[in-house]
Formats: C-alpha cells, sequence, structure tokens
C-alpha cells in the first residue's frame, strides 16, 4: 500500500534541507510546589517521529515536556514543562521551520492560581475546589502566525475518534491531523505501538498497527509527499 | 556522628528476619483516561529505601505509584496507580510486617467524579471548575490498623518545615517521621540527593545532604535500632 511504498523511501533524504520541530509528551500545570494536572504520555510517538525525520535527512527540534526518553542524538533539543513555555518555543522555533508536528499532548487546562507554598489540607474539609482555566492551543496559533508553515496536529481521542479529530482539524486550521483512538487496549499512550488515521483535505487514511518506530517512518514518508505538494500549490 | 556508626552497620544483618513494607513513587489520580493530577516523585528515595533494607537482611514489599525505576530485583514488588490502590495493598501487606516505611507522594485530593471518556473543551468556556475530594490517608489508616507496626511517615513540605512535620507525626499516629524541605534546590524530588530530618517522640535527627543511597542507609540503620527498642518496651 502506500504507506509502504512511502514508508520504503525513510532514507532517501525525502526531507533533506528541510527544518521540522515536533512537540513530544505531556505538559505539567502545578498546582503548588508539589502537585500538578498531566496528562497520559510517554512521549514515545512524539521522539520516534523525531528519530525518522532526522533519518529522512530533516533537521529536526524537538519541544519536550517532561519524559523518561533518551532524545535522539542529532536532535536540537528544548525541554519545557507548562503549555505556555511550550507555546514560546514553539513560536520562536516555527519561524524558521517548513513542517511542524504537534505529537505533546499538551493540558488544555492549568490551575487559575499557583500556590507559591504546598497547599494544606483544609482541616477536615473533605473536598476542594479547583478553578481551571484553558491554555493556549499551540497548533492553533502555530498554524495562524505562519500560514506556510505545514502544520500536523494529533487528535487523542476515546470515542466518535474520526468525527472528533476532523472537527479538530478545522477548528485549530491545520493542513493534517493524525487521529489516535487511545481507549484501544495495547496503543497509544505508553504503548509501544500505535495505530492511526491521518486526515487532510483530501483524504482519510487509516495506518494499522504496528511499532511506533515504524509508524512513525511511515507517517514522515506521507508528511514529507503532503507537505511539498502543498507547498507547490502554494501562492 | 551516630548516623554514620549506625551505617557502617548496613550490613550486619540488622534487619534480617524483619519485614519491612515501604511505599514508594506518587500516585495518579484520574480526572478522565487522558488526563490525571499527581505529584512530583521520582521514587528514587523510596527505592533508595528498599535496597538498603534488603542490604540490611530484610524481606522488602515495595508497593510502587507509577515510576520509572527498575525495582531492586530481591523486592516483592506491587504496582499500584491511585492513592486507595495504595492503601489496599498497603493494608494487606502491612498485616505480617514489623515496619511500615510511607514514602510515597501520595495524592491528597482526588477528583470527585471520573469521566469514562475524554472531557471535551467547553466550547468557549475559558475556566472549569472541578471538586476534588479527600483521599485516605494511608500510614495513619496502617498506624491505627497495627498499632504494634513500626510506623514511619515522610513529611514534604515548603515551608515551617519542622513545625508541620511534628504535628503531622502526632495528626497521623506514626512512630517517626523524616521531614523533607522539597523547596531547597538540590534535594528532594527529582534529585539524586537529599537532606532531611528524622523525628520521634525523642529526638530531632538532622542528616546532611548526600546521596539518596547513602541516606536511605543511614535510615534504614536508624530505623532498624528505634525499631528493635520500641518493640523492647512494647507491652
Amino acid at each position: 500500500d502506500i504507506a509502504e511504498q512511502l514508508a520504503g523511501r525513510f532514507e532517501s533524504g525525502a526531507l533533506s534541507g528541510k527544518t521540522l520541530v515536533i512537540t513530544a509528551g505531556p505538559t505539567r500545570e502545578a498546582l503548588d510546589p508539589v502537585r500538578y494536572i498531566s496528562n497520559h504520555s510517554s512521549g514515545k510517538m512524539g521522539y520516534a517521529l523525531a528519530e525518522a525525520a532526522l533519518e529522512a535527512g530533516a533537521k529536526v527540534i524537538l519541544i519536550s515536556g517532561p519524559c523518561q526518553l533518551a532524545p535522539p542524538e542529532r536532535a536540537s533539543l528544548t525541554r519545557v514543562e507548562t503549555a505556555e513555555q511550550m507555546l514560546e518555543a514553539s513560536l520562536c522555533s516555527a519561524a524558521d521551520a517548513d513542517l511542524f508536528i504537534a505529537a505533546a499532548a499538551v493540558c488544555d487546562y492549568r490551575p487559575a492560581a499557583v500556590s507559591e507554598q504546598k497547599i494544606k489540607k483544609q482541616g477536615d474539609a473533605q473536598a476542594l475546589h479547583l478553578t481551571l482555566v484553558a491554555n493556549p492551543d499551540i497548533i492553533a496559533e502555530v498554524a495562524q502566525r505562519y500560514p506556510h508553515l505545514y502544520t500536523v496536529a494529533f487528535a487523542a481521542e476515546t470515542e466518535r475518534v474520526l468525527d472528533y479529530a476532523k472537527a479538530k482539524r478545522e477548528r485549530k486550521g491545520v493542513n493534517c491531523i493524525i487521529a489516535n483512538d487511545v481507549s484501544a487496549a495495547g496503543i497509544g499512550f505508553n504503548s509501544d505501538e500505535n495505530a492511526v488515521t491521518l486526515i487532510d483535505a483530501e483524504q482519510e487514511l487509516a495506518l494499522a498497527q504496528c511499532s511506533k518506530t515504524q509508524l512513525a517512518r511511515e507517517l514522515i514518508a506521507l508528511l514529507a509527499e503532503k507537505s511539498k505538494s502543498t507547498k507547490d500549490i502554494a501562492p
């Protein structure tokens, strides 16, 4: 199939001369110096994409939330903790990039207030009320700021996966979205395997379950092609 | 000093024939399949204590929240995710134990409701209100259920560290508390070093900053002595 044919070309320098920015891992949003809110994410998919893009000849800037993985040696690594830090690093790096892949599991919300000291248990109070505020939508802001950049978002969903992903692609204004059913056993999150559906303006392409390494190669080959043809027809 | 003298005895079988339960790492409390609340904790201090207790000849049951460390080979390992799972494993394991060291960074609070599906962003709503409920106090319940067990809690604090720790020791009804100033740079949390103050009914003993491995040996040597003398005078 087309994905496999393209994957065979991952060493062909399909991305040589190109600069890719890839975000990976979760963000963490502090409540106080001890507690935080986060998302499940091992960072494996984003790191595998960075590795595959390097193999394809790209210059890679990896913006990573806290995770335990060893970064690919030839990638330029920026470590961040919060969504706001990731946004800032993303806007900086995207200025000179050709492709932007947002694979990080960014927290949609952060605590409205961050306590400088550890919040003490309130006596016998059994409930604590927390107000969260919306975080910036990183990939939407990147896509809006740099309209000529080829932008790719991920949609991690647990139900109505393709519907939500399609709506998200339009709302975020990105070229392409990778839909990921994170409720399925054995794929996504901390797993070593994944299965996704690539959705852009022209098609929906389901990529069968395989290792994240292999899947990353297929995705990079596809995105290299797609970003090239999009650029070719760009004004 | 006394800590170093005792640390020199860590291979003497100070805990041979004894069973220790040690909790380690953070807990995670899900909001939905994607999001969770957690505490900063690498698990390093708890895993180092497990290793030191094994060196001292103890049988070790390690109850661990999600972390990336390789468990000591000879420890019996139970992996848990939430505070409630950690409580259940703790009450089971403590029944036949001699010492219980609660080194885990347990979430005090969990979301009142866990959504089975990923919570969608609420349109343009910029705020999300979350109700948290108090989690069980694991070490307090263990100490109450098993009064003859020698119990040790940790107090991770960012201000008034010794005051809060002393109050916590009495409130939780534990024999000993290890006070940890997690606001100090270079110690605690994800660091490889730590400095703590051991507090029991008789004394406050400050242990100087050193590697978590070395500190764990000092603590295990001290706790072996203290639990022995407490047992000797127990009815």
